[in-house]
């Protein structure tokens, strides 16, 4: 779709090999792939070659790449006015926000937006203290909140250790069947031990010095950890039995990835502060933000909130916003992504995980599915790095973007994915691993 | 320049009190502005009223509002590709960060993207603590440096306080000969007492326990406040002595502000990391970042760099970076804040000191001014909050944009400001300065 340009793909090696310090990684490994450019659920580099990409890159593409209705209005807005200081009054931003309150449940007016989602649960999380009073951060070990100063220390997963700078923060563990931490066998077994467990700890750390519960909706790269039955409907119970606000971090589960607007609409559960980023826009321009439960926003009224940016409300992003969200609406996005998941994407790895013994489980809902790898189905010993790294080359080779993160392959397209992309993808997976390993 | 259109503006007002939340403020507090527009040094409102534009927004616009170049670079940009993972090569963010790096020293070659100034100084106070394998970061009293976990904690002044959730800062006072902290009476004595006072800090904290000093080049928020002679060297020699890092953060100096590429171009003096976002694309999309020196970029050649973030080196935001400093160099915008600055803002506002008692203090470079009023020359008392209100209220009256900050007025236009926009703000500062108390 692009021209063969071996010239062009040099030129950004080089720029990015001598100027460019990555993210999360060692600066030495570089990275294999240039691109150039895309179209919903592919993208190109500057040699023409195309790929699948069932990563949605950090599954943030919910409406798919370069989005038409998405791209001209940021062209439109761009023409308008790009940027305006976060006091005064703007018309796009105010359009935003209605749009996503109106997504959240009755009595949740207000947004306040940032640059991204660690911002957004940086403030999700002052607003939690200020309002309560309080200090204590309680999140799960297996999750990722984003990279910022709380936001890090609030992370349960490896990357919050090296960046241990914040205080109130405590850490505790969520169901996972799969690899139970309360030797459950069921998941009703699992989600009652993971509410007594929640339970102790509160009594422990004492709940009066508990601000909020953070937690993933569904925890994301921490392995799409599909809540048991009964398990966020229960921590919500024991939030309010202590005065405690749950704040549910919907960066990435949020705006359609699990076949709902909101992930916790398919759950019986209200939180207090709702966090936002990724598919909101699809990251076409950076912003992020938190819901707000009324009582908390009014709580503000005449206290200073004492948290702000530059960019809070950015006019660009905020039109970037309307459009994804009102082409999101008019073109059923979102249940395009609750049916595919369900007729194309959860029997197609079933009937993988059928043929394939590598594959331990597989789980997901809507297009937010992961694949556990394993050495040995019994044991359930995750399958090591190196074959892991094997895999995501061979499926880079075969045309695919996939997202792989410690032993599991999250099969995480963009939301206008079709039934043809998923079985090219399945066919895919099929084959790589037959003949990767 | 627009229509008028009281139904907008109607609109807009309503949609922002519904589901707006503001940041720094109580919410019960309106804006009393609803912009619409910009071009230049000029915004307006649904109204068609213009407005002249002396506080850069949050002193972010420093190319000023709606440059044709960089819109158009955007919406180039929104048409070929908006967002990518940050592990990808792309060719916008090869060249964005070629030209960053080409402003630095030589030496510092990498660039580290993040949304914004808070997350630039998050990851620069990381990249310092895992370089020295040190916990503590000194920064000023008189400081702003964000609003996210580390970053507002570094921050020194009032908006700290309610969020101190972080480790590892320590706080000390720089130098401000007009309210000197160490009763000095000539610039060389506040320079020479304010590095005792900082040695005598690092002792006492202990220097082998020191990460960093982060220091605003310029203190920008906190009263545009010049280095005295021989201040900025002196921290260098300090650091380097004790083996600690130098962050200085350019995001309000950084790219034309002070009439330099950056603030510190005008010392004599060499950071070991250094910050940016606001001008480096006037914010056009949200944008910061770090620039590495070499030996702390090739530490992580091999060692996994932990943070990141989704939108780092974001195309969009890549590609309004290029454009905006091609445009900055081409069109001579930096030379342009340095002339103006010299020639008709420090004259001009040296003229409206020696007319008006109220002005206890003018002080500035470049586009990057602040005059600092009081209720009493001889006692240096600020200007009562009510009679600052009302300043600032009668200057937007008149049609300007003030950035009014505690008991200061900053003179911070965009960089493309004329001899001739100058004039006319320095007439409305005069008239109101004579008639609003």
């Amino acid at each position: 779709m692009q021209p063969d340009d071996s010239d062009l793909d040099q030129l950004a090696r080089t720029l990015d090999a001598a100027h460019v310090f990555h993210s999360w990684s060692a600066q030495g490994v570089k990275s294999a792939l240039t691109i150039a450019g895309g179209k919903g659920v592919r993208v190109w580099d500057h040699a023409g070659r195309d790929y699948l990409d069932f990563s949605s890159q950090l599954v943030n593409t919910n409406i798919g790449h370069q989005h038409p209705v998405v791209v001209e209005a940021i062209r439109e807005q761009a023409s308008l006015l790009t940027t305006i200081a976060p006091s005064t009054v703007n018309l796009a931003r105010g359009e935003a926000a209605k749009r996503i309150a109106g997504r959240a449940p009755e009595g949740f007016e207000k947004v306040f937006f940032t640059n991204g989602g660690a911002d957004a649960n940086e403030n999700a999380i002052r607003l939690a203290r200020l309002y309560t009073g309080r200090d204590k951060i309680l999140s799960t070990y297996r999750s990722y909140h984003g990279n910022t100063g709380a936001a890090i220390v609030s992370t349960g997963d490896w990357r919050r250790v090296p960046n241990e700078f914040a205080r109130g923060h405590v850490h505790f563990f969520g169901p996972y069947l799969y690899r139970s931490e309360f030797w459950a066998e069921t998941p009703e077994q699992e989600s009652e031990r993971a509410l007594r467990h929640l339970r102790r700890v509160i009594e422990s750390e004492g709940p009066a010095s508990i601000a909020a519960i953070l937690l993933e909706t569904i925890p994301g790269t921490a392995g799409i950890l599909l809540p048991p039955p009964g398990y966020l409907e229960g921590v919500r119970e024991l939030a309010t039995e202590h005065g405690i606000l749950l704040i549910l971090d919907e960066v990435m589960a949020g705006f359609g990835r699990t076949g709902e607007w909101f992930a916790f609409d398919a759950y019986d559960v209200r939180p207090d502060l709702i966090t936002f980023a990724k598919g909101v826009n699809s990251g076409y321009i950076p912003v992020g933000g938190v819901v707000i439960d009324d009582p908390i926003a009014h709580a503000f009224d005449e206290r200073v909130f004492p948290g702000g940016l530059t960019y809070s409300g950015h006019p660009l992003a905020m039109a970037s916003i309307v459009a994804t969200q009102d082409a999101m609406e008019s073109e059923g996005i979102v249940a395009n992504a609750k049916r595919v998941g369900a007729e194309a994407i959860a029997p197609g790895l079933a009937g993988l995980a059928a043929k394939h013994d590598v594959i331990g489980e597989v789980r997901g809902t809507g297009v937010f599915h992961a694949m556990e790898l394993v050495a040995d189905r019994a044991s359930r010993a995750p399958l090591p790095a190196a074959d892991m790294a094997r895999i995501k080359g061979a499926l880079v080779e075969r045309g695919l973007l996939p997202f792989v993160q410690d032993n599991r392959i999250h099969v995480v397209p963009p939301c206008v994915v079709t039934d043809a992309d998923v079985a090219e993808a399945l066919a895919i997976y099929d084959d790589v691993l037959a003949t990767a390993l």
